[in-house]
């Protein structure tokens, strides 16, 4: 047989319908919490030397500016706090609360399908983020973000599988009040997708009633606290080596509340951290421990990811960057320290210094994501939708990401190497008096579905078949599917009830 | 002190400054040759698996259509030729001619500056490929490429530092006659760089003349054999294991004057090879042993790179794809394999599926190139300018591929871990009543060169100078660059004599 390129070919047209009906959950090719870790950008060696010297760090250099309670708590523990204010971590101290920390936990989606059971090196997808503009791609423009596209991107990504979380990605600047701001951000997104959410409050004033709008939307406070679906992104650490005093009172405040905690350091290399890849790296990793040992002794095993976020850094302006190679080794590097401690873990990557999302964008996006996934991480964090160095947020990129990370989670996915695989019997079969071709035999269609990711708005046409189907433009086709998206009906909107109690609470900027 | 963020700030125009003029090779931070390998997809069991499969296809089904040449040869080295008249080759055979087969090799430049040492996991980016047609960035238009084009793509390679070598990766089709055409391919090549350059022969009749053309060129046949500067690409496979026929005797040839040969085994996974990413392999590597018997029978150890080039398909169409994670698997698997042999080994990256420079081909073209460096890949071949899955070529995605194969060396050159990079002097330094900043130590100033991979053409200013710089669009730059580098006058171009003398012998389609 010969390859069956005509456009009337009944066997491709077979193929082809097969292929686009949906995917039962069991076959698709590519789904949350794959595994990774077959990329190592570090040696054991290193990994040991990166160790002990973040706990040289902790030991000598330690951590200023902890608020009075966190003082009491963390030298309550073992922490020495010394002339100078700092408090300084015992070597011991750091070992014993590693051993008592989680090392296994579930992120909880609304819905239990959704939810994200991190461990090993398995990996998952999502936005995260505080930009303040919209790109508005049509516009080539930047402009403030809002909670209405906040909602939107929440709406997107509850329709994309390989987005597999919602941390807040963009800032409601249309709310001027704070606590307002930071009530409807939580209602934006869990009223936007069923899948897990990211939040992060701006004073811990604030989070007595984010946790009863989370009361409210869960049924009750026994059923929040035992699923819980949002976590709070803590800033706790002002790089280098302080604690930031008011996320700290917050994120005392949200362990008591039953919310699971993103320990987040996010220092910039060559500027709140050391310039060189491994330096940035030892020291988020140390801010991080003094994390560890501030959640373990307030609640041991409290549900907590390791979130060393170091970015990067163009020395030449002083500006962040985050679409470089070295910002895809800093995050590769500290998925491989997660492992390492054994912890669950995230990092940033996916992000573009694009201003919109052109070619420069994709090989950005693409070059963290996949190496992030790679190396294990096990959340991927900013992994769609950032452009100019996080300032800006856009749907349409959110939409072309989940193509992009549906890519980087074949690669996760690796390849596997069985009888079946190896595929010495279909050569036989081929070589020897068959057809000579394997489009046709019973392993290749058997597998057509199982084994290969294909792009939802990438084109794969041929130049003629382009021409003919008028050029598609890949933005003008992502801004389609966004307004397809956002035409539907949303699915993981609050029932009636629900959505008038929290109404009658709260001010919600949200028209109904 | 603060972030330098003022644009009228002292410190950072001196750091522009000092940034913007050229660097000395020794502190350039990536260059050819950069050693990988950090990502291993495959297990050693898998590779050793893989290996048994190749070595058992080998002797089981073995490789039909042999020319008779090529029978002679690989019989009177220990090959079995059935009655069915394929050749099959005892393990033993392989064994022994992979001990014969060269370890280390050099791929010369016409300047020895460009000179490309294959061994380990050392890693070199290049074109290639025979797309049949030139991209249009601006009219968004394809159109049959000609030996101008050409010429044009070896003149812009000349001139970007992360293309190694100029493998021919367009057809000139504007010269009918296929004699004149490969003539004019080699005259068009390296009259437009002195980087090491790949071509094709279409037929072992042009062989002679096309080898009298590189004497020329190099002065003497004696000074071609010293340092022969081109390499032939031999598809000498017609996967499913049948030798390609005509190829061969074409390769016989080439090995006979001096010229070092890639053995280039191209399957499509799911048509011409399995469809799974290590039967695509198992099959490559046969058939690539297979060419190792035939290269060391003729002359032991002659200079060859292990091309095992299996592409992905798009198997609802059949169509060929070259932009998916399956096919990143299949050329950084490959990698692995020609590791495990020690020999050096070449396949394809970078190639894109979508028709213009756009987001798109921005992350296919990242996914496969970084994953094939960081694999350790020693010849990434098709890295740069491909479109429409190999059909078409572009001049602004090869000079943007300059950028992208720039970060993808960075992530090669990976993450270095010593008392330096650690930096817990600079932390102390900084933290401990220093600045508690580190844009201005001593370390991150001496490392901002050295460490950093700046985008050529990528931007990295924020939205207000974007804006205030008339939002610069990507592809447009890239078509400045291009039309600049053509217009300055072409530093590789033959001495006039020696320009005299090739165009007295042959007729050259290129305008003086």
């Amino acid at each position: 047989m010969t390859i069956q390129t005509s456009r009337r070919s009944g066997g491709r047209q077979a193929r082809h319908a097969a292929r686009t009906a949906p995917l039962s959950e069991h076959i698709r090719p590519v789904r949350a919490g794959l595994s990774g870790g077959q990329y190592k950008p570090l040696s054991d060696d290193g990994m040991t030397r990166i160790h002990q010297a973040a706990l040289t760090a902790l030991e000598e250099i330690g951590l200023a500016d902890a608020p009075a309670s966190g003082v009491e708590i963390m030298t309550g523990a073992g922490a020495i706090q010394g002339t100078d204010g700092r408090l300084r971590f015992p070597r011991a101290l750091v070992e014993d609360m590693l051993a008592k920390a989680a090392k296994e936990i579930t992120l909880c989606g609304r819905d239990p399908r959704h939810d994200l059971q991190l461990s090993g090196t398995r990996v998952h997808y999502g936005t995260a983020g505080a930009a303040v503009s919209m790109v508005d791609v049509e516009g080539k423009a930047y402009r403030d973000s809002t909670v209405q596209d906040l909602h939107d991107a929440a709406r997107i990504t509850d329709r994309l599988d390989n987005i597999h979380f919602l941390q807040r990605p963009m800032v409601a600047r249309d709310i001027p009040d704070n606590r307002e701001m930071d009530l409807n951000t939580i209602y934006a997104c869990c009223s936007g997708t069923t899948k897990h959410v990211g939040t992060s409050f701006t004073d811990p004033d604030f989070v007595d009633d984010g946790l009863e709008m989370l009361h409210l939307i869960a049924g009750s406070e026994a059923a929040w606290r035992a699923r819980p679906f949002v976590s709070n992104s803590n800033c706790f650490v002002v790089p280098p080596m302080k604690f930031a005093t008011e996320s700290c009172r917050v994120m005392e405040k949200v362990i008591a509340g039953g919310m699971p905690v993103l320990l987040l350091s996010a220092g910039m290399a060559g500027a709140t951290a050391p310039s060189t890849v491994a330096g940035a790296i030892v020291q988020a990793v140390a801010e991080c421990l003094a994390g560890v040992v501030y959640v373990n002794a307030i609640a041991p095993g409290h549900t907590t990811i390791f979130g060393t976020w170091p970015f990067g850094l163009d020395l030449r302006t002083g500006a962040m960057t985050g679409g470089s190679g070295e910002q895809a080794l800093l995050t590769a590097g500290c998925a491989q320290m997660h492992r390492f401690y054994g912890l669950p873990g995230g990092a940033a990557a996916g992000i573009a210094d694009a201003k919109l999302p052109d070619m420069q964008a994709g090989w950005e996006q693409m070059c963290s994501n996949v190496m992030a996934g790679l190396a294990g991480l096990n959340m991927v964090y900013e992994a769609a939708g950032m452009h100019a160095s996080l300032l800006g947020f856009c749907h349409e990129s959110l939409i072309l990401g989940d193509d992009i990370i549906g890519q980087s989670l074949r690669c996760v996915r690796g390849i596997e190497v069985d009888d079946d695989t190896l595929a010495l019997d279909q050569m036989r079969e081929v070589c020897l008096g068959g057809s000579g071709h394997y489009l046709g035999t019973s392993a290749t269609l058997a597998r057509m579905q199982a084994d290969h990711v294909y792009p939802t708005l990438g084109n794969r046409s041929s130049p003629k078949e382009w021409v003919e189907n008028g050029r598609p433009d890949l933005l003008a086709r992502a801004t389609a599917r966004k307004q397809a998206i956002l035409n539907e009906p949303a699915a993981a909107r609050f029932a009636p009830d629900l959505d008038r109690a929290i109404r009658e609470r709260f001010t919600i900027h949200l028209p109904r």
